[in-house]
């Protein structure tokens, strides 16, 4: 008989934990979490300390039976872990800074998930990412990696591609709100409704359909982005752009918030600029934020999450996967939009590929429930996505230059030629602490 | 405000329909069933008023509201309806003893679903339900059409094709006793297992996990095909012949019944031969059941299922598609084994073919668990069985002589040269009743 | 016994003819032309009488039998024709211009054969070439038409999927002039060179061997587009801009030239600005260049094709075309680098689409050169032009706005958002007399 | 400067060597081989010194500057090698003739390349072939293996898959005989004709058309195999057995002789049991044969090919290896059918597998000729024949019970079930000495 779970939380000093240990207090019925390991680096072990303490009083007010450790000795940690959640970022904000500013100098969008930022940021966190596997495989070769560091998608690739570790589900809380969102505004309940996504990380695409059988798309394009739509903030992260509601009602399917870099490039890219002249690039405005939220957290009364933590942008992430947790650990047959991989359930991408799909969480992993083929609006921009993180994942890895410079060309979001090789240049050199592979004079072996 | 539903059962006075009675009263309070008409031919009408009062008690002593109505006017019946099932039989049993008997003499398995018999019966079932088909697009255009006439597979893929129909779903019971077999014998719940089968209508494999995460799967296969297995009798209608151990342990998946056809011809063949010279052909045993089923239902008293139909051969058909109309009809997400469009799933096999999958049964219809590709094994077998099937559909519509004849010769269970073509006119010309397109002078125009 | 052919030239007042005519005196020993019939619209007459009657020098002076006729009758033209080139241009050189000329105002790069201007010429184009078509069903149902209208990809596919033909061969002369240029700087014969291009039209990729079954690509890449090299000028209608030379190593194959405007798109666009600003657009230069060939051409004695037309851009479209027909009459297996359905000959695109590869010409056609699977930084770019083509090709056929509106997003030198929507409107404003798909308030039928 | 080949053949006792060396005569003038070293085993010690002799006498009536070496040390000979050629036998024709006679005994067709025994030549062949490529890595890494011994398309499968080499091109003689008949039948020369053939090993279609365009598939059927058709003896080594010509039209191509053992299966295996109650099996045939050419061969005054070669059956397959190297030293271009990796040339099978096609023989290897996807007659029987060929491969590698039972019970020519293992048993048994994988304590490794 099972004894109660240990789950080593990586980042474990993130501003995100407080939901994560909400989430496994809301659970605890069904989820017998007995050891919570927050782990964190030496840089980071103030801000552990900080929010470790209020993982503390929290779990203490909940009066729950689980133990909570603060450390910075990974390998230590791992030792039979059940479940092991990332949500680190090498670099922390400032790193973020950079991804944003450098781009959006040279007249290309600055975003951390996507474009050349986001690039970067998959070169500083595969490695480490690829490190935390090579430890699990040593000290805990059963458990599952929960990870919902960005980029998900390309880090998920890595770690199946690369790291050959097939226990591994990448999540992002983008899917969550879209149901959460579209329920509301349909007024029906979640079960009430079928979703089916398909596509890559923060590169979606839904169908919705009703109890009735009829399937409601097309209803929630026009509510959402139909000519008199006023679609609000959807997510916190990315600016109220509307898309062009022609072209959204022509896909016949509901499109992802991040697809407004996509589809309403030069637009997004003027709002970058203006908003990094008055407020500051987003990074610049949640390092502010999140100050603020330590400074919340240091106060020894509290003990629950505190409210202003929704307007981080992270919101659900953790929540997502204790949720994900519980599934696995009770074999609950849950439908969620994961990372995982492909196996044909989205034909246009490759059959190994990491994709991101509604799948059934089961005891032994994610299940995706088959999707087919998109048309071709759809189909263009999603492989030439996919192309562009294997790429990216492989230059990760390798360090190997060329392949960096070829997966910024692919990029939509990076204008190629001489300006792609600066900016790439650029923001190498920014990053160099954190990117050994392209600066040692060894060769990387790629794995594969 | 939905009224309630008008369920069509075409084969009406079938000897299953009591169980589809007993599935209807049973689900009553999730299922509204407010009309179901039993239709049936001329030649069929006597056992239509058996079974039909028999019906009609059922329902009276189950209390609840519900009109049964008995027919032979398809088309008025068709009236409207929201769901409409079929279990009919063309040519009666007697064209079941000659798809068995006439391949036999000539050496080869006779049996109604896999091989020359299987193959005649497609010929002779297809145009009916292509007929159905065209009606229901007049008079219940947006019913959904729940086939269990076999051989189901190629119908459905019949009514994709050539019908032009995607409200189809097409059934057997063959997962449904293999769930409940290897649960009962694992001693575990079907809750806390997850099945995962992929194939085509009798002739799928599949996988089981249970609540750890673990694949149970090697252990099933001992339990049931290793060397020291005691497999009992798990299907009615096909014998109790064991598997060579070693084959199946290499195919790392569970078998169904059917395989025994394949997987151990020259023994089936045997089999039945022996049997014919004593007991008679199954089709003859089978008669003689359902002579007795009907005295039964001639008993003005009998208002339950009697337990001899479970003797039958049949058992759960009739109550998988009320769990099938149930689950659409209440958008329940439930996880049944189908015969639906296969859209990549299975990635093997031909992206618009049926194929049978473990889906989720949803208001909008099926959703295949994605599945993926097979090992060579289990593809070769797999990809030319839907290749006959193919040719086989094609023959039905058409009939095309060589067409047919192809597919005779892809068959694994049919001696090609001479001899299939000898069977093949022998089989034609006894079931030239049923067979108009062979037997025209006129071409046949083929759909698609 | 065959008696000679008749050839129909589309567009024959083009200031290309000379070097078709050219080409087939040369062959005229293998090839017997009899009859060549120049076919232009009233807006071309004059420059069709100036051409046509040159043309006839030419055919005089070679002292070869063969009818040169002239006419605006098409269809009666078309009356028996063995076969059809079409090498007109909608809109002539003005609406060139302003495809040039539109885009580059809102800061995108304005070429006519890729970007928005290269899809605003499809949706002149591919309307009147499926016209043709039908008119050939009616008149010359047997014939091969070999088109060399740009776009020259986007007019096979539209022929092959809306016009439903098959015999439609499409052409560039840009891997003429490849196999040309690297043959020389490897100082070998052709002969002697095994070239293998793949792609879709003005974005193709190739690997060469020699003959001691070594591959030469990588020498070939150093060389041309190497650290140290000096590319020259390739195509004369596209600016001698060098790649980026670790890029090109990576892709381990050769690019096309029109590779410039996806791999150095800011540079390309930054050339354009300052070439618009002084010389003109191409399409300006190229109206000058046009009227002073137009002016030689009236010379009475000129009976030879005149150097100064190689300097046009064209040189060895027209060649191509006559060897191509040379290849089908005499079944001559030549290898040659074509438009023709894919039917997975380049595994990265759809089975039915149009590709450009490397094909025997054989009397029944062209055969492709298996090429198979592309590496990533390929394969996505190949991709997403493809979806690309396939919406502009849909808009071309059907008007729908939002279509076109999707493919203008797909196109990498297209900034999305509402500069593309302005764009758009812009372009299809400026050619609104040859776009009344557009502007029909009538429902275009999609074909397919 | 390329001073002259050295070509090393395996199996050089063959009785087939002397067309080889007539082959390399007739060449000469463009294909310059120096050294041509014929290597065989101490068993075939004897027959090596006849035929060597001969070979050496032929080329010296030739008056060619060759030099003949004779020897058993293989790995000496292929120090340096510029091309293998491989014509063994293992187990010699004794080995074929149990082959043949004891699936015969269980009521299965004998078959020295199809079924039962083809699978066991398989075993027994595939690892000396694999030892050899090992060799090659080792003396001569830039040489080509072209392989003549059968099953020719599985020794291709497992040369590429598990010995990882990649210049390896697999031979057959029945494509060369289907040009030379049709081409005759047609009365037209070879080179006014266009042949494309796609499949597997012994299990391929073609299509034919001429200089006029049309394809004359359905000509040649009519006059091969239609009704009225007279179809003679087509190749040595199989019998004269019509098929049915309703069949063959609907399959609209060209089927190759071997598909007789897969569509008159009942009349194959009738005549074999005759035929070995009179004759003797072919296997016994052929070794009268081979010992009165040996015979001949020890003529001292014979120095050239005789005649009586031609009835052995294996005509043209030499003449074919000659060309083939003639066709990669020169970069000819020559159009042949070979055995090469399939990289999505035949769309219905693996990406990497082995198939047999109409291929470009160029410096670099085979290019296939683009064929596609196969309509479901053909398409089932190649699928199935495909994933028993891998799974015989991987069972010759690893010698695995199991998976050598799957083999047989997926080939259309064994009879499943306990007979199937019984077969398997006794063949195991009878072929023990060569089979040490099967028979080994140790587990082998099994590659790729
Ligand atoms: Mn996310
Ligand atoms: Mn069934
Ligand atoms: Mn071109
Ligand atoms: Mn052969």
């Amino acid at each position: 008989m099972k004894k109660g779970l240990k789950i080593v939380t990586i980042g474990g000093g993130s501003s995100y934990t407080p939901e994560l240990i909400e989430g496994f207090i809301k659970r605890h019925a069904e989820l017998p979490v007995r050891e919570l390991w927050l782990v964190d680096i030496e840089a980071g072990k103030e801000k552990l300390e900080i929010v470790g303490e209020m993982a503390k009083r929290m779990v203490k007010a909940a009066g729950i039976d689980c133990d909570v450790h603060l450390t910075l000795d990974r390998r230590h940690a791992l030792q039979d872990a059940d479940f092991v959640t990332t949500q680190f970022r090498v670099g922390l904000l400032d790193a973020r800074i950079k991804d944003e500013a450098i781009p959006l100098k040279h007249g290309m969008i600055g975003q951390e998930t996507n474009g050349a930022g986001g690039m970067l940021k998959a070169f500083r966190t595969i490695p480490v990412v690829l490190g935390i596997v090579e430890d699990m495989k040593e000290r805990c070769p059963n458990a599952w990696l929960i990870n919902f560091t960005n980029p998900a998608g390309m880090v998920t690739e890595a770690v199946l591609r690369y790291g050959q570790w097939e226990k591994v589900i990448g999540l992002c809380n983008v899917p969550v709100m879209a149901v959460n969102t579209e329920s509301a505004l349909l007024q029906k309940e979640e079960k009430d409704l079928f979703f089916k996504f398909a596509g890559i990380n923060h590169l979606h695409w839904h169908r919705v359909y009703d109890k009735s059988g009829g399937e409601v798309t097309a209803e929630l394009i026009d509510k959402l982005y139909g000519p008199d739509a006023d679609p609000g903030k959807i997510v916190e992260n990315i600016r109220d752009m509307r898309f062009l509601s022609d072209q959204i009602a022509q896909l016949g399917m509901l499109p992802c918030p991040y697809h407004r870099y996509y589809y309403m490039t030069g637009n997004m890219l003027q709002e970058e600029l203006e908003e990094a002249q008055h407020e500051g690039t987003r990074g610049q405005v949640v390092k502010k934020l999140e100050e603020s939220l330590f400074e919340l957290y240091k106060d020894p009364n509290l003990d629950y999450k505190p409210k202003e933590l929704e307007q981080r942008g992270g919101a659900y992430y953790s929540d997502a996967a204790c949720e994900i947790i519980n599934s696995i650990y009770n074999n609950k047959g849950t439908q969620m939009v994961v990372n995982t991989r492909n196996r044909g359930s989205v034909s246009d991408l490759p059959y190994d590929s990491a994709v991101e799909v509604t799948s059934l969480i089961t005891a032994h992993g994610a299940e995706p429930v088959h999707f087919g083929a998109f048309p071709p609006a759809q189909r263009g921009l999603l492989q030439v996505m996919k192309a562009m993180e294997e790429l990216t994942v492989e230059a990760a890895v390798t360090g190997d230059y060329a392949t960096a410079l070829q997966a910024f060309t692919l990029n939509p979001l990076v204008t190629s030629g001489d300006v792609a090789k600066v900016v790439l240049d650029e923001l190498l050199e920014a990053h160099k602490t954190y990117l050994p592979q392209f600066f040692s004079t060894e060769l990387a072996p790629v794995g594969d």
